[in-house]
């Protein structure tokens, strides 16, 4: 039985009682989320590997980090090490992308190097391999995917992003109505290839029973890709998007009836008027499944930031009702990431996620805050370093600019206040020095009642 | 006479019609504006160094950088190349927060080096000198302000910064309520100072009408300070931010009355959740002035990357009505900003407007977004690194990983398609190589029509 038909049926299995713990959250409550679909809990019923994790309304919002290699950078070494890299980071899921070197070998090393959640792209590897031995991708046969998927599944793997929803239908839309980027999804490229050279529908629409039957057997969730996500501005909310999308609210309904669970995967490059329509439509559409979101990337414009722009649209869109962020990492549109742009990616992804649950008000959220606002004000450094989301980041820029001021500093001044310096316990930073507004104020205000 | 003089008499002036074309807006509009106070032109009518721009409705957003020595780094040269590197990286405006070194030294270095209009904040000046030659800060007089104000204004500052709401009510009623972190403004702190040694009110305030007379005189844009803004989540929109706003939209009406321009300046660190509210209760509560906001900080977890957690906050007020976004950089809460700090800080800054921008409708703001659309899906990277925000960066990530991945590809993995390569015109990046999406559907969907 899977999480979901557990939910139903009122139990509390040992993973919702975890996620509860985890979250602060009654697993009764978490149990009904789980019922419902409105929470997932990704963990492979198969696997010794994964401490589960929950996704969904209610719950802290999470952050993924894709990795692998890729056709010119098949390294599992150098993929291994980004995944270390993630999940010191803070990456609460892990998804291996790899299409470069022996695809099994990678995931295996990637499963067996982290305890967190693990996801794939499973056409990938279906693809790849049939090019690989068969001449081309358009070779592939149905059985070739479904092996594929077993295998992944055999593995360990906890989540499948399946783009069920790149249908000759959507196609239609898409050719019908005009498009500046056509489709950006690997997955979706893919798929389309196959679908037009063959003149069939898309396999895991066509099986989708088949497809359930086994994520049921494992318990995977499934991930309903987004193969027709708009890859620039100018096609964000488009109707092959919204085609697409009200075929994947369909087919959760399908899953849920199969007590499989499901999280639908969202855009993309959208500006910020559309996100948080994006994010209702998907609630609504798709009956509270959690909402998994690529970005959103806000503008085109800034290749190397991109980590930033999707940082902007990520807290808006898990404000929003977002439940999952993907990261993008500031070699998006350019590069594999490299290890620093993996760190960097996974960060900046937490910091949007952060700032959303603060404006969600979920228990908790904003103690960190609190935390930090308090050492500030005591000008306590070592432990503004230590609350930092990046300690060793925040220590460097402070202790470079201090080293850098001992040779330079003015001597010549006199202290801003006639009387004797009273220090409150540590002093300033470079940017003010003695004339820190924190400490002129903590002795002008000394009567003013503290806060907290 | 001033701009709003000239404006509300129908002139269009030399600087309202440069502003309009450089808005793409017609002159007659423009001046409605700067009559009604909703616009702001920076131009300091003495000054012979400034190009004019405008700040606020319907104008794009706007970007400042904050720069100037500080006791420790009191070196103006490091200043005066930070200076150009903001200018370069495309800093609409430029503050100098000097308070270290020769303040006017400094200042009129700066103010030579650019003509991208000037900010100051006089009190900083007023109180270092008299700390520094009459003992401290608390013996400064009115005289003394005035005459610093007076220096600056013929040295050709555009704009002033002035903390006229920092009041003894605004801090009776900070005193009432209690605060996490109290006053993190460093003018607030330097006139708190003196306001309570003193028992009197500030300065700034009790004599709001010799500053207009002078603001008057050199037509120097009021920038109206935010001293109670919030340093901490936890003293976000609280009675005593809300009471200086108060104030300030009351001085805002009698510095119009005296024919003065003005602007408002805004927090600090906001949830998600306020920021919105607080950019309706400034245009409302100041009669439509332009906003100037300092971030939004949306977390004070991220010391380090605060100027990513102010793009998340400045892209959301901008897209809500701010006009004017001072940038944060990397070293915010850790010390005063490095150069590349600097560089930092204008680009994600100029990030954060230009979604905002896309998201208002601004005329023309998202041709830049389709073109670089167009580069992508050409897989044009020549044209795609001369579009970016960065274009530098952008190109370094790029080769960076093409040089790397040379050393390393897979040389057996045969061609995705059955048929022959049938390259767009260029090669993909290292993140898909031969799996690139663009270049299968591409190829697949060769009939779909083009929408731009």
């Amino acid at each position: 039985m899977t999480q979901i038909e557990h939910a139903k049926q009122g139990d509390l299995t040992p993973e919702i009682q975890q996620v509860a713990q985890k979250e602060g959250m009654e697993p009764e409550t978490l149990a009904q989320l789980v019922a419902n679909g409105q929470v997932v809990i990704l963990k492979n019923s198969a696997s010794s590997y994964t401490d589960a994790i929950g996704l969904g309304k209610g719950l802290h919002t999470k952050v993924n980090a894709n990795l692998g290699t890729s056709p010119q950078f098949p390294d599992v070494k150098r993929e291994i090490e980004k995944t270390r890299i993630a999940v010191q980071a803070g990456a609460d899921t892990i998804m291996d992308l790899s299409t470069g070197g022996d695809l099994d070998a990678v995931r295996r090393a990637i499963r067996q190097a982290t305890s967190v959640p693990l996801g794939t792209v499973p056409i990938y590897q279906a693809a790849i391999e049939t090019a690989t031995h068969a001449g081309g991708i358009i070779k592939m046969t149905v059985d070739d995917l479904f092996a594929v998927l077993e295998r992944q599944a055999k593995d360990g793997v906890d989540f499948f992003t399946v783009h069920c929803g790149v249908t000759l239908s959507a196609l239609e839309r898409l050719r019908q109505q005009g498009r500046l980027m056509n489709i950006v999804s690997r997955g979706g490229s893919f798929l389309i290839t196959w679908m037009i050279a063959n003149e069939r529908e898309n396999p895991l629409y066509e099986h989708f029973d088949r497809l359930l039957e086994l994520a049921h057997r494992y318990d995977i969730v499934l991930s309903l890709g987004d193969g027709m996500r708009p890859g620039a501005l100018a096609d964000a909310t488009d109707r092959a998007q919204v085609q697409e999308l009200l075929l994947l609210g369909e087919l959760t309904k399908r899953a849920w009836e199969y007590g499989v669970q499901v999280m639908i995967e969202g855009p993309g490059h959208l500006p910020l008027d559309h996100i948080e329509t994006n994010v209702r439509m998907e609630k609504l559409l798709c009956h509270g499944a959690p909402f998994y979101v690529l970005g959103p990337l806000v503008t085109d414009v800034a290749p190397g930031y991109d980590h930033i722009v999707s940082a902007i649209g990520g807290a808006l869109a898990a404000w929003a009702g977002a439940d999952f962020l993907c990261y993008v990492t500031p070699g998006e549109h350019l590069r594999l990431p490299s290890p620093e742009d993996v760190r960097q990616g996974v960060i900046v992804a937490r910091i949007a996620a952060h700032a959303a649950d603060i404006a969600k008000s979920l228990p908790g959220a904003s103690n960190w805050d609190l935390e930090m606002a308090k050492a500030r004000k005591q000008l306590n450094w070592k432990k503004q370093f230590e609350l930092a989301i990046d300690p060793e980041l925040a220590q460097r820029l402070y202790t470079e600019a201090t080293v850098q001021a001992e040779s330079s500093e003015e001597k010549t001044q006199t202290d801003i206040h006639i009387s004797e310096k009273e220090p409150i316990g540590a002093e300033p930073c470079s940017m003010c020095g003695k004339y820190c507004a924190i400490k002129l104020v903590e002795k002008a205000l000394k009567d003013v009642k503290p806060l907290a």
